[in-house]
């Protein structure tokens, strides 16, 4: 017997990054440090009572602790069928719903569903990484397409068609953009699905924020207009993460093709924290009070951060418009390097994510991503003093 | 615009089939029928009011609802890292282990970190199902080895190195097998280890039922004899399903690969359920006292399903010694074949899985996999006596 080398890891495994927030979030929970950096729920507006209630009542029920059906305990795929159902004008079966552990699974399902090596994938620019994870992983060659306040600029994407390109899937965050903050437009939406339906694409319609609006509910989403577009969503930004439920709402065959997929996965979810979540979800007075206030309270958020910005820096950014989700996108005008303004502002006390960790191939050095879900309207006001402080000791 | 034909499915996606046993469970949920074809713990073992308990206790804590590191929870992975060096003589650093969706959802991110298209994977026939929907979806090239009553026949394992193949990884479920119902020896644990060592592949060695043994415990795990084997293992047995707590044991740099590959597939697991979990593992007189229960019943389970068995087919049927776990593998000596004796079994009232479920290129008409856990020993008697009849008038 030859002594051999030390057995190595999946090529792909090399090209493979830890994502840049994640590490970032590593270095800015330090408690002097007001982090503007992050992407989650305020933990005060999680309702922490009500999920105890729910779980005693499910706990009650021997089939609370048990192994469930792969594509979901049923009662929440017919919650959440009936909710989708709800939010468009399409009647939406359960079995066009599967549920998965956060959307971030969904997602990382229908790559192997839909994707071989090689195929053609176009995303948003800034993007959403935790999609750009997937599609690498799955070793897409990905294209891009800007974003504006309208959302999706569907006329650059009609160009990358006409001019040959045939992408298998087009992801786009419908509402509240992470991290640009946009909304699509309805005639985005139509256009979006008029291209999917003549050059024969997938659409994913990633939409973890739409429920959370402040003055005015997102249109209807865009897979009203196709049935090429698979909708993705999540319990974790309106009830909790820790219940890690997301889901997909699809054709039946592509719900078929992901349910094969995730058996291998994971088996089946969480029983017990999909019967929490359907109760919750089913609570219609409850839910609707959680909601508004929810909206209530990041919306005010989101106008006190939107207000600080513009009284500290005038005309010097220019900030998206924020009608809903969790962040704020910044472009600033006069040459700042947002990843340079990062060191002088950790130094300042606030921490963001610059804009350069969510680009593709375009060139993000001006624009910085803030989310303001988790500090009160105070802290955000001295938060956006302390990166004006580093912006003019840069 | 011309019109372009529907978006396709990725190639492998064409190849994949839904496990027959899962569809086998389907058919036999009818009350009529007494079922031995699950792989469930039996409701009324699972600790329905501890989970209780140890959720009212975790939601008092508001971090018990927010998203977690990736890895998990690092308190469990403390917990799970003392376990797992007192199961062994080598001393385990949480960061030696990874929390995941199940031990299933380890052995899925391991094939992505592992495995290229075309990678030589072994696993031993009759083989867990469950393994093979994952290789086969890693596009591997699956080799075996056979099963004896002392587990993994190493020696032919040794002939197919000795042939000139080099595994990437060899997958064994090392006590109480699943189908097969043996446990490793000693010997062949150490012959396993050595020639990891000396050709270089990795071992995951995948142990869901260890700690489900009735007369004495099993020996040291194979991961005590190598740094090249990654262990795997779970709450789902001695705990509950629904917690979907599994998790691997393996070198740091396998844990940070994983951790990567976890980021795309579903960002983080449920705090709620990793924090339930940790308590109740954490808890080391009911532990000792929850465990004690479960081996009791189930052992008096698994010696009344094969006294059944001998006195009813006598020599007609050899069936392995049952020394913990799940299941009983029964080998019909008298030309039976299992897959026509279901359909008879089914018309009786009652249900196996058939061996050519765990089959992979071997024959195994004469085989059946025989399930103790979620019936009494009144209940197996019955069974047993029904299966006896069907085998009668086939």
């Amino acid at each position: 017997m030859s002594l051999s080398p030390h057995p190595s890891f999946a090529r792909r495994i090399g090209g493979l990054r830890s994502s840049a927030i994640r590490d970032l979030l590593t270095i800015t929970a330090r408690p002097e440090i007001v982090s503007l950096a992050g992407g989650l729920p305020d933990p005060e507006l999680i309702p922490r009572t009500r999920i105890r209630e729910a779980s005693e009542a499910v706990l009650a029920r021997p089939d609370a602790v048990q192994y469930t059906e792969t594509a979901g305990w049923f009662g929440l795929r017919e919650v959440i069928a009936a909710r989708e159902s709800a939010a468009g004008s399409r009647a939406v079966d359960p079995r066009e719903v599967v549920v998965t552990h956060g959307s971030q699974q969904a997602l990382s399902l229908l790559a192997q569903v839909l994707l071989d090596p090689g195929a053609t994938v176009v995303v948003e620019e800034p993007a959403y990484t935790g999609a750009l994870q997937v599609f690498r992983l799955a070793e897409a060659r990905i294209l891009t397409v800007p974003l504006d306040a309208d959302g999706m600029r569907t006329d650059h994407l009609e160009e990358l068609l006409t001019a040959g390109e045939r992408p298998t899937l087009v992801h786009t965050v419908s509402n509240f953009h992470n991290p640009g903050s946009a909304t699509m437009s309805v005639a985005r939406r139509r256009h979006l699905a008029a291209l999917a339906e003549a050059y024969g694409f997938w659409v994913i319609e990633d939409d973890p924020y739409g429920e959370i609006w402040f003055d005015a509910a997102p249109p209807a989403p865009v897979a009203d207009h196709s049935d090429l577009v698979i909708r993705l969503s999540s319990a974790s930004k309106i009830l909790a993460p820790a219940l890690r439920v997301g889901w997909l709402r699809g054709p039946r065959a592509v719900c078929e093709a992901v349910e094969l997929v995730k058996q291998g996965a994971d088996l089946c979810g969480s029983t017990l924290t999909q019967q929490i979540a359907a109760t919750m979800l089913a609570d219609e007075p409850w839910l609707a009070g959680h909601l508004e206030r929810i909206r209530g309270v990041y919306g005010a958020r989101a106008g006190a951060l939107a207000a600080a910005v513009a009284g500290a820096f005038g005309d010097a950014v220019s900030a998206t418009e924020i009608g809903g989700g969790m962040f704020c996108w910044l472009e600033f005008r006069d040459g700042t390097d947002t990843g340079l303004l990062l060191a002088a502002a950790l130094d300042h006390g606030v921490a963001f994510v610059p804009g350069s960790a969510f680009a593709v191939g375009g060139d993000h050095r001006g624009t910085a991503r803030l989310c303001f879900t988790t500090n009160d309207e105070a802290t955000l006001g001295e938060a956006v003093g302390r990166l004006a402080a580093a912006h003019r000791g840069r």
